[in-house]
Order: C-alpha cells, then structure tokens, then sequence
C-alpha cells in the first residue's frame, strides 16, 4: 500500500484560492484535499500526519532563473547545485530551472550535458534547464529542436555583452522564428550592450570606476530600448518572448504597451530589484560591489512601477537571477574598475520570505505571491500543474509556512555559500517551517532532512501561456 | 449521516486548473477532491454516483447581471424569477445577481423590499441582488451603509436615461465617495444620456425612425467618453469603477489605460456585443428591433477589441444583461419610433454556451471560459469561493458539461420566456448536461428537476479585488 | 499725400522672422518694409521717423481673453473699458477680444448690444468681442449665425458655474454642431463644475474656508476630465474647440493626444499658470485670495508641463483672462468663505512683459514670444495680417521694445485700475518704450499720448485654422 | 548702382504669410517688400520688372536630400550635379543640400573634397553639403568639428546596410555624443538592417526575388523599431535627431511621441511615399524595380498618417531623396535578385508641383506647402533667411508659380537625366513659370536661361530649431 501523508489544520494558499483544507499525499503526490471537518477528511488515516494549524500550507516556490556554479568574469558562482539546492529548499523553494551556457562555436549539445553533468546526483529538490545561446547559427538552431523535445523549452539570449553571450539583431531573429515553430520560450536579456560598452569605456576613461557608476553607465533608456526592440523582433518572427530581470519603469511601460495590443509578451523582475537600489550600489568602501548585477540596480522610484507591474500582471513572475559571488576574492577583483565585478547576487533562499514580507506590506496578496512565486513560473516553463501548485496530482512540494515568525536576514544564518547577504540585517515576518519535496521531507521544523541527489532533473513541456 | 454526492471520471475545469479529479459532495457542498484513480478516491462511497466521463466538471455560472420582470418603458422584461432563473439553469448558470431599483423620490429599502418579494420562493436557482440609485441623495447615500450590511454591496449608476435612472456628476461622486467607504463597488452604465438624447431627437426629426439608428445614435464616442468620466470621477473618489455592458473599442481601451495605472477599474462585456453586431440591428422589416439594447451593438470590427479584452484581463467578466422583451406587443412599441423600443435582449441561459463556442473557436482557453464566466463575478461581487470554484468548502453548484455534444440554438427550444431567440439558428458546440445547485439536481441529463422555491437569496460579502 | 512714420534701425521681430529691416507706415498701415541699408530703405521719407535701433520692432500683442467691467459674483471687474485698454497700452498690447455676455433667458443680442455699449467711444486700442453663450436654445442657436456675420466669430461655453453660465453637454453638443455650420469657434471652460461644487460644499462644510481650498477642489482630474470631454463632444459635432486657460499638465495631455490625431483642438493657457502657483494660493492673511481665479493656480510641478505644451505647440496662445478685483472690497467677499471670493486676476499690462521674461529664461525663443501673444491668436480669431504680424498691409499696431531695460512690476507703477499686483516686486528684463495703434503714437517713449475713443472695434473673420 | 528687379503684382506667399505685395531686388538679395498699391511700391523703379499678376510669388524651393552622382551597388545615379540641378531649378528649387560620403577607412575630409571637385563650376542653383559618416572612430569624430567649421553642419548614419554604410549602436552613440558638442544635426537612416538582411537573404532562398518583395521583407516595424532605437540613443547623448525619408505610419507615431515629450526629434518624409505604393512595386514585368528605393513604399494606408503627420506637425520636412537610376541598364541589374537593384527614384524635379497638388487636393494649406518645401529644411540646416523665404534681406531665390496651369509628369517631358518618371501621365494642376536664383534669371517663363557654374557652395550654419 502506499505511503501516505496528511496535511492537517492549514491555510492552503494557491495562486487561484485560500482553502480550510487537509491535504492527503500519496507515493510522492498530492492525492486529495477535502474541507476542514468534513467527513470526507474525517476518514483520511495517513502514515505521518503534520500539524499545519496556524500555518500557510503552500506550493513550494519554483525559482525559474538561477546560476549555480555559472563560469563569469574569470571567476565562478560560488553555489554549486549541492549547496545551492540546499539553501532553495531552506528558502521554500524546490524547484529551480537554472541556465546549461552554450560556449562561443561549440554546440548545445556539449553545454547542456556539462550542465547535467554539474547538477546530476548533486541537488536537494528538483531542477531543470534552460539553455543559454551564445551562438545562433544554422547548426544551432537545428538543435533548439532537439531540446525542447528533451524537455528544454526554453532558451535565453543576450542583447548585452558583447563578445560574450551577445546575439546580434538578425541572431536573435533567427531564433524568435525557429522558436516559433518548435515551441520554445525566447528569453532576453535587454540591455543595449554595444551602447553601453561605450558608456563603460567613457567612464573608466574619466576615473569613474566605483561601482555606483555600473549603475549609471546601463541606462534606464538603454534597457527600456533593448525590451522594445526585442518585443518589434518577436512580433517580425511571429514569436512569444520573456524578458528576464526587468528593472526599469520605462522598461515596464515597453511591456504593459505589448500586453495591451495582447502580445505574448511576458515580464520577470527579481527582489533585488523590488527592495534594493542605487543606494545600495553607493555604498562606500567598495561594499556597492556586492550590489552588481545586470540589469543593474535601479533609484528607488522605480520599485514602485515594479510592484505596480506585479498587480497589474504586465509583470507575471519573480525569480531571483541567482547569481553569487562572495565579496572577498571574487567581487574585489573590479576593485578600480567596476566593469571586472563579477556581475550577480545571491538570493535563491531568499525569495518567498521577501515575497511574504511584501504581502505583509500590502504591495501583494497572499495568492499573488504564490503566483508569481510558484504558479506562474510552473505555467510560464511548462511544469504547470506538476509543480507550482497544490491540486490532486500536483507533484506534493509543500511548504508549511509560518506568517507569524519573525526572522533577520543575514551571512551568519543563510545556507548559501557566499560571505554576505544583500539583505543583510533585515527583518522579515514569516518563516518556512517544514517543506516536502515528492513527499519527502527535505525541511522538518527547522531542520534539513533532505539530501543531495534526491532532486530529479524535470523534462518540462512547452509554455502553457501560448 | 450526511447525503453524498459522487461525481466520477470528469475533468474538472475551474479558473485555475484543469484536473482529472472526483469530486465528493457531502450536504450540499464541495467536501473534497481527489485525483482520478488515487487510493482517496477509490476509498470513496456515495449516495448517489454521476459518471462524468468524457464531460467537463465545472462551476455553475454565475451571471452577475439579469434583469428579470424589470418595469421598463410601460412594459416590463418579460421573464419572471421563475421563468429565468429556470432558464438560467437549462443554461448551466446556477445564480444570478438581478437588479433591485429604487423609484425617484423613494428610498432603496423600499425598492429593494419590492424585488425580494418578487423573487421570494419562485426562483429555481441561488439570487443575489445588486441595487439600482436612482435618486442620490442624503438619505439614500445612508441607506446605501445599511445595504452593504445586508448583502447588497454594489451600486449600479445610469450616466444615461435622463429622467429616468440618470445621476448627474455630482450624485455620482457623492455615490463613489459613500463607496470608498463603505466598501461598496459603483456599477456604472456609461454612455452621455445627455449628449445622446440630443442626438436622438435629431435623428427622430430627420425620419430616422428604424431600429438601426439607435445604433448610430449612441456613438462610440459617446460611450468612451463617459468611461473615461466614470473614470475620473472614480479616481476623485477614492473608489472602485465596474464598468457595466462595454461594448466599444475606445471604451475598452479606456478601461486598459486605468488598469495600466493601476486603478481598480473593471470591465463586463456581454455575449451580444462578441456575436452580434450592427449588421443585426439594421435587418430588415422592424427585425432589428430584437436587438435594441444600449449600450448598442457595434460593427463588426469591435469584437475584436472585445476579445482581445478578455484575453488581456482589461474585461474581466462577461453577463448577460438578460432583459428580455417578446418582439410582438413588446419591441414593437417601437415601431415608427426607435426610441420607444424597450432596451433588452435574452440571453441568461445561452451565455455559457456562447463562451464555450468561444473556447472552441479559439477565442479564450477554458480555463478563462470558468473565470470570465463563474469565478471573477463571484469574486468581483463577494460571492467567491462559495460560487464560482470547484474547491473543498464550496456551495455544489456544479454542471456536467459535454464539450462535443452539438445544439442549434432556437426560440423553439430555449426555456426563457420571450418569443424570439437573438441567436435563432446558430449551431453552437458544447451542452450542459447535468446541473446541481448546492448538491440537489436541478437538471438531470437533460430534464429540469428543479423547483420554484430552491432558490435562495444570498448575501454578498464586498467586492474581493480591493 | 499720405501721412508717413520711418521705424529704423530696428530688429523686427515676427513670429516668422526677425530681420534688420526698417518699416514705412503709410496711413495707419504697414506699406512697406525694406532691409537696413538698402538703396529702397535709403530713399525712404517720412513725416515722423522713430529710431529703433537696438530695440525690437514687434506687433501689437493680441489678448484674446479678457472681462472688462465684468459682472461677477455680486460686483463688477475694476477696469472699465477705458482703464483697461489704456493698461494694455502700456503692456504693449493693441487689440482685446473681450467677451459680451448673454444673460440666462434673454437673447444673444441684447447682451452683444450691451458691450457694444459699454466699450464705444472708451477704448485706447482696438478691440474686438466674442460672446459667453449662457443659454443655448433653438432661438440662441439661430442668433449664432447673426452674430458671426458680424464678426463676432467665437462662443464660449461653460462646464462649470452651475446656474450662471454652465451648459449642459447637450446644449454643448448643439452649440459645436452649430459652430461647424458657421465657421465658429468654440472655447470652453473645462471644468467638470457639477463635480467641484460637490467638493466645494464638502470643504465648507469641513471649515475649509481660506483661499487654498479653492485651489483644493478644483481637481487637475476635473479638468482633464473635462477637457477630454469637450474634445469627445467636439468630434461628435465635427468642430473646432479652443480650450481656454489651461492650467493642468493632465488637460495639455489630452490635447496633445487630440492633436496627435490631427483634430482641430486647440489651448491657450495664461502667464498666472506659467508664474504663479498653489503657493501663492496658500499665502497667509487672506492675501491667497489675490490669486483666486478658474481654473485655479497649480502645484508648482505644472508649469513646466505649461512650458513644453507652448513649446511643442500643444498650447498655441497666451491670454491674460483679465478679471481685475480689487482686494479691499471685492476679494474680500470671500473672507471666510473661499467660493465667494470673486475670480479673477488683472495681467493685461504684465502679458507682453512676462513672456519676454521667459524669452530671456530661456522657455522660449523670440519668434515663438510674438507667435504665442500676437500671431496665433490673431489668426486664432479672424484677425490676421490686420492684426499679429508686420507685414505690408497690416495694420500699424507695432511696439518698439526695449530688450535691455530692467522694470519692478508693481502695483504701485501700474497702470491697471486695481489695487495690488499679482506679480508684485518681480524684477523682469524688456519693457515696453513706444506703441502705435493703427499709426498713431498711443505711447511714445514712456509717455501715455493716446486717447479713449481711438479704439475702435474690429469685425473679425473665422478661425483660420480650420 | 545697384541692378534692381521689380516683381510686381502677385500673391506672395511664404511659410508665415500670404501678401498682396511687390518684392523689390537689389543685387541678388530681396531689398524690401511693399503692399500692392502703395506709394512707397508706386514710387519704385527697376532694370527689370517682372509681372506677377495672377501669380504665386514663393521662394525657391529648398531640397535637403539628393544624391548627384552617388555610386551605389556598382553602378552611380544618373543626374550629375549638372543636370541635377538644372532639373531642379526647372522644378522650382533654387538650393539642394547633397551628401558627401566617407568610404570605409577612410577620413571625412578625402570624401567631402571629392564631393566638392564633383560639385564645383557645375551647379546651375546653390548647393550645400551633409557628411555621410560610413566609419565612426576616434579620427572622424575630430574631423566632424572641422567640417561644422566649414558649414558642414549634419551628419548622416545609417542604421542599415551592413558592410557599406552601417554604423553599429556604439557608433552612434559616439557620433551623437559629438554632434551635442558641436552643434550638427545627427541625420538617420532608420531601418534595422541588420534584422532585415536575414529577412532578405530567407525571401530569396524562397525564389522571391521580384520587386515587391523589396517592400515586404522591409517590414513597417524594423523602421518603427529603428527610428524608435535612434531616438532613445539620442536622448542617451542628449543630441537632436533628423529621421530621413518616414515612410510607415508607426514610425510617424515614434515620432509624435518623442515630440510631445519635446525631445528635439525631427522627421522628413518624400513625394514618393505620400504619392506612391506598394501598389507600384507590384507592377508586373519588373516595372516593380522603378520603385525600388528605401526604406520602401509602404501599401497606401500609410499615405494617411503621413499626410496627417505633416499636418500636425509631426514631420516637418518633405525632400525628395532624390536618386535616379535609368531603368535600362542600372535598375535592371536586379532581374532575378530584388536585392540587386540599385536604391533610389528621380524626383528633385517633381517635388514642388506634388507637393502643390496637394494644397489643391486639400492635404495642406498654401503656407504649408512652402513651410515644408522650403522655409523648414533651410531652419533645419542653417540656410534660413538666406534661403526657403522672401523676405528683406534674403536671398533672391524667388519662384513665379502658376497655380492654375495643368501639366502632365511625364519622362517625355522632364528635365532630369533618367529614363523613366516614378509619376508616368500623372496630371498635376500647378507649373513653374519663371525662377530667380540670387537675382539672376534661371528659368524664364518656361525658357531655360541659367548656366552651370551659376550655383554656389553655401557655407551652412548649424541647426535653427536648438
């Protein structure tokens, strides 16, 4: 017979409703939900039951943009699937989609399997991948077929570095079109790079090489262009498109704009983003390098077009661009040159915590936040019903979440493997308590259970928005 | 021990999700729901089985706008609660929020009393009761705080019909000022009265006297206008806007620019205004007379706006503005005299239909089929998640759907008491097939077993989008 | 032979062109005009010759807006037809178009009459009428056509002053249809006045009495509003509309998108929105009530939305909409009441000089200055060439301009017959040195040489936009 | 003494007025102007008088856009300067701003001189210089401040045509940045080249290679994302922008946006896209290929907003583009390849009698009509007064127009050296009778009597509108 458990006494929060529900899981999934004190519920024997009275029992977040291990600026992130996954599922994530990278003039095939090579028997919950092309060509693009019958339907392009992971106009339109045809998700960095690596050289040129003036080289007007012409290209090539790590009002509008002609245009932005600034980039001492990230911090009037964006759903989803660099060997090499900073923050365990703190804020609402945090991202990169939520036959990551507790962010108590936090001294309201992941659990009241290799890498269909 | 209810093998479609689910009803409501095939499931016993096989599982519609036995005109609409909300069922809606009216010059509980008595022990399905200001002032502006503690939570307001339903600017804010604070949500009919009647005597002095000109009278322009007034006035308030019957472009993409600000204005458009268009009112032989309805049909070209709309969730909700007039006795006061026409059409039990034609066409997926249709106007009017949603707690109001089965809809089958069908002849794909209303079989594979009398009034909480 | 005055060597200015040219006036009319040095310019004689070198040679100013011995809220407007136009003299202004006012239920004639009265035999410059339409009616309608015969080619109608001069949108919509039919021009008073009387009566009731609250609930929405009404009830009649004194950077958006379009939409906007603001609103002692006029002073933050409109010719003139009160006995009506304080402002001296301000603050260049005081409104309203310009043919109303002069604006030197200046103590740069009206000098070199009766009034043709 | 031409009798009419005036000439410039009539015109004698009763009196009309002698896709236009700019004294335009081009590697300075060794003793009207810029680097960047020195005063870029003349965004930016310093006037060809190469090399491996896929793989939104791109790269550099030959409505619609946040943005447009189509590059037998230039025709709804734009004052500037290729023997160079065919359409002898018809049509006023042809482009490119009016001081480029001849365009019939007329048997209502370049007399009713040689180099100032 099969191994059960039971969810009792919870709020079950979903993106679509908040039930009085007990939660039956069988063999790893989501069996039933019946109503509190119903007989139905009254019946259920379970092998293990947890108390869930007080708490939130919601959907484990689903993380869709993560670097773990990403080779960048000489250096590499400082979270590898082992640790990363780990601190995810502290988070109440368990589910990540991080980034296989293409190298220049190699296939997709080599960066893909090196990416499964990084992440197989490594990671504490589920992960799948999304595929970064740094060269779209004829023999490329023959294998963007290929992956997205491999369960990889979604690939990421750059309008910014340049030499890098830079496409040019017609690359970047001849992967719109073939994405067209096969179903895959086109994801764009946009930024005007090639503008912007003048603004870079004119500012080192002037001894401006603080890391505040990352911010001010990469211009509001420069990705609010990009996020434009990247919206003209996909409606040349007939394709949908995802713009990641949105930062900027004016990039909102380019996006709200597209929506309203009803566009399959879809927007992400990051916490970063929604509860940090150019103040942060300021800070003295060479501490504004912990804040380097592409697109990079805004001032602080633009979190409000962003938390706007997120009600009015012109922005659909928040990852975290999960990218860390620990301060001390690695973000110091841009010391005197803020362009060598190894560009990213970490985050993956902070994000439903930091979400919650804005409901508590009255930014969102409870639903909301599980959209943007599970649902949405689930729909957006084809895992949708099986993860990102909780409805009989869902995969059960379940989070057990505390709205009550309170906690402060910090270094010393975070399970990422970076020497700081960018939320350093914070203090949020809500904690999570215990996650499940395929009904196992990984976080029990606090303590972690899991194991590297129990997460599964996840074959993901196509967009459910198109 | 409770009555059970096991519904088997169906796809349960809700606005969130499509799950291959049983769902188990114990005393009128919605005790659990357990994945097909699942241990839970299978442990399930019933009172009474339905097989759901092949049949989408989905909510009872709720039809957030009717106007049964409305007075209008020197004639009145002409199905009773009886004969509409019977209707309504037939037509897979299992309630309605009709309109109560206050009289010039009398207060609304007086008003209200008169509706509560009409629809008291004759209606076949669950009611609620919207509130029609005709005369705003300092005693109804009180009352309006009593109606919302009563259940009535939402205020409709006529920018047209001088000296019928008209409210100047200045009731009208005053009216969304009481709003703001009680919680209450102002419908709002959109279209300069004022402007229009001007243009009605113009064209009546000129000899355009056919059905058609009320079409070309009641301008496009005029109905943007008022939207965007509406709008404003809103926003001076500090209050919430619906935007009852959109039926023009420019109206929507008033609509669109507010919620892109962030501002909680909705939209309902209603299925007259998706199929039908001024190519009806201008048939011949006074037939245009059938579908004289203000705001008017529109040409052709708006339907798309209208789509679009819907999809882009800047229209939320789509009713039906049933108001029903027989074309003998009744549209034909009109004669000679378009506007003496009574405004109206029937449609309270062809809305979930048309919408699921619209699924079929590829107009909307089905999920947002249940959310324009059932879950938005239980949430829009406070009824949500008791209507609107399959989930553990609510009311069974639950319709077996047959998605292939296909029908001819025809004045000679339809249940509603008017004589002439808006859309005679249309072959249409899809059927309900089984109703129940909180647990009882109100249509049974095809054959009405509901009563007069089932039906109970129900008291609204606030609009839930707030 | 003809009687000949030389203008030499000065910089003409125009709003085509400024060019060093010398100017022969034969007969009270510019005859010819001819570059400095040439052989033509040289044979040149003349009866009295004007030096002007190292000044400007500019046209007369056109103030289309003001209320000479204006009946208003229980009192009359301070300057008389004699006082003011002897103002404007001195301010470098040669033509008003002041309003003749209907009264409600009389007819158009008789208050034309009235003003026809009232400024014969008194005028120091010529003037010109439009009329205040205060009751549109079939009869009223017909006396429109008559009136533009005569040259009385403008209306203006109110959104707001409920029960003095307002009309409601269907007398609106009349009055535009109407105007479209005879070549007249429609201005408008956009304030949505049914709305604001509500919040008025609501401050009041609060003990919101000092002049501030004026500024307090006569929303930017409510203009906005009401503009974009005016504009939606102008298409429907397919006329013009000429929107006076606005105030709002919300009302210049919806002209620029009017304009966007290519409608006949047009604004105008005066030097107390460009100079003054909600601060002198808010000035203690009672002393706000000086400012009190409609549409009232704004935040600060809208005058440079004021500034671009002129510049990109959303806003097309600059009018005064002189309406002198003194303090002492006539703004002080509205001690402890705000909304009897009479409205209005004096300026018609102050217009020329201010926007030479804003030519050396650098809002706008030199050639736009005359385009926005003499040209634009000149041919907003049938005057030009005769008026607005210099040019062979036109009339000589032409002002030598010192640009270099330095002047303290006060109420103690002007010559306005009101007992305080709304821009007391402001130092501006340019004044006013010689005018002639039609050819003779009515202020010579600082010196007040005209007489009451030169004026004489000018029968204009339509609107030459159109 | 000086030689003095009188011309008398006719309607003069420039961008600012119409006037019943006599224009008197002293040695090649415009001395003086006078009424019709007055004893300052009486009283004028001359070496030569000219009768322009019944005539318009306009200046020479201004073309800021020819391509003389342009190699381009290994062949070169067919009108040298000589017989280009005897085609366009013939038409009515007394001034042509042509392009220098830089090539490849090599400094402005050997492009512009070989442009002035083209130019020089052979033009019969004034010319005057832009500088292509085909190579940003440090080296052209200094030499773009020589040349404003020398009254080379705008720059062209473009954003197509990779490999010949492309510039990339960073180049743009560069060349911005010092156009803001040195007061030129940054001129865009805005197309995403690099988008539609790929678009052009797929619509030939199709077999679609006749003329009309020309204007299909040139998509209306790689112009609009273009032209949109280089207005936000403007607004990075906080320089002005010249948009050359709109040709697509939602380019027109950047535009308008961009002005109405009064951003120094400025567009021209040409005859061939306000009088063409899509339709003629769809003309069988190749005929397609006469119409082949870029950005392309666009289908006939564009004319429309075009039209409008010029109204609004969207676009300000319409010039011809002007460059012939004989369809024997160049355009035919594409048979089989549309990309082959060489870009471009005569038209510098056509532009003021189209753009007359157009008064006559009712698509412009007489004042815009020479607003746009001649008194905008010399404010744009520092040619004003001297050049585009009639005015004391200015030069004598002064056009007799006959605004009631008809005449039937024809290649039989025109002057220009090219086989062909993109306006075959159009018959236009408006001729040029006699034209006056510096005083002197180029074409005399209807009678060639200029020479080569006459025309001069003009030394530009830089932009009026900044």
């Amino acid at each position: 017979m099969s191994h059960r458990t039971l969810i009792r006494g919870g709020l079950v929060v979903t993106a679509a409703d908040e039930l009085h529900a007990d939660v039956l899981v069988e063999d790893g999934k989501v069996a039933a939900l019946a109503a509190h004190g119903s007989a139905a519920a009254g019946a259920w024997t379970a092998d293990r039951i947890l108390d869930a009275t007080g708490k939130y029992v919601i959907p484990g977040g689903v993380d869709a943009h993560t670097h773990m291990e990403l080779p960048f600026g000489g250096t590499s992130a400082s979270d590898t699937f082992e640790t990363g996954t780990r601190a995810a599922a502290w988070g109440g994530t368990t589910t990540i989609v991080d980034f296989a990278v293409q190298s220049v003039g190699r296939g997709l095939r080599e960066g893909l399997d090196a990416w499964y090579a990084k992440a197989d028997g490594n990671c504490a919950v589920d992960y799948a991948f999304h595929m970064i092309l740094s060269d779209v060509n004829e023999a490329t693009l023959k294998e963007m077929d290929l992956l997205v019958g491999e369960g990889i339907t979604s690939f990421k392009l750059f309008m910014a570095y340049p030499g890098v992971f830079y496409s040019d106009d017609g690359q970047i339109l001849r992967a719109m079109q073939r994405a067209s045809g096969n179903g895959g998700l086109i994801m764009m960095h946009a930024e005007n790079g090639i503008a912007i690596d003048v603004l870079v050289e004119q500012a080192l040129a002037r001894g401006e090489t603080d890391p505040r003036h990352h911010g001010e080289v990469r211009k509001v007007l420069l990705e609010a262009e990009a996020t434009h012409r990247a919206i003209q290209l996909a409606r040349v090539a007939g394709s949908p498109l995802y713009v990641v790590h949105v930062s900027a009002e004016e990039a909102v509008a380019e996006l709200a704009a597209a929506r309203d002609k009803g566009l399959p245009v879809f927007g992400e932005t990051c916490p970063q983003y929604l509860f940090l600034s150019t103040d942060n980039l300021a800070e003295p001492d060479f501490q504004g390098a912990k804040y380097v990230c592409s697109t990079p911090l805004r001032p602080k009037e633009h979190q409000a077009a962003l938390w706007r964006g997120l009600r009015t759903n012109d922005l659909q989803v928040v990852s975290t661009d999960h990218c860390p660099f620990c301060f001390r060997g690695q973000k110091e090499l841009g010391r005197g040159d803020f362009s060598k900073i190894p560009n990213g923050l970490p985050g993956v365990e902070n994000r439903m915590d930091l979400l919650h703190q804005a409901v508590v804020d009255g930014h969102i609402s409870r639903r909301r936040w599980i959209e943007i945090a599970c649902a949405t991202p689930a729909r957006m990169f084809g895992l949708y019903p099986q993860k990102g939520t909780i409805a009989p036959g869902s995969d059960a990551d379940i989070v057990l979440y505390d709205p009550h507790a309170e906690q402060v962010l910090s270094a010393e108590t975070h399970h990422m493997n970076v020497d700081y936090s960018a939320y350093e001294g914070r203090r949020v309201t809500g904690r999570v308590e215990t996650v499940l992941s395929r009904g196992e659990l990984v976080i029990d009241r606090r303590q972690y259970t899991g194991r590297a290799g129990h997460g599964a890498f996840i074959h993901r269909s196509t967009c459910q928005y198109l």
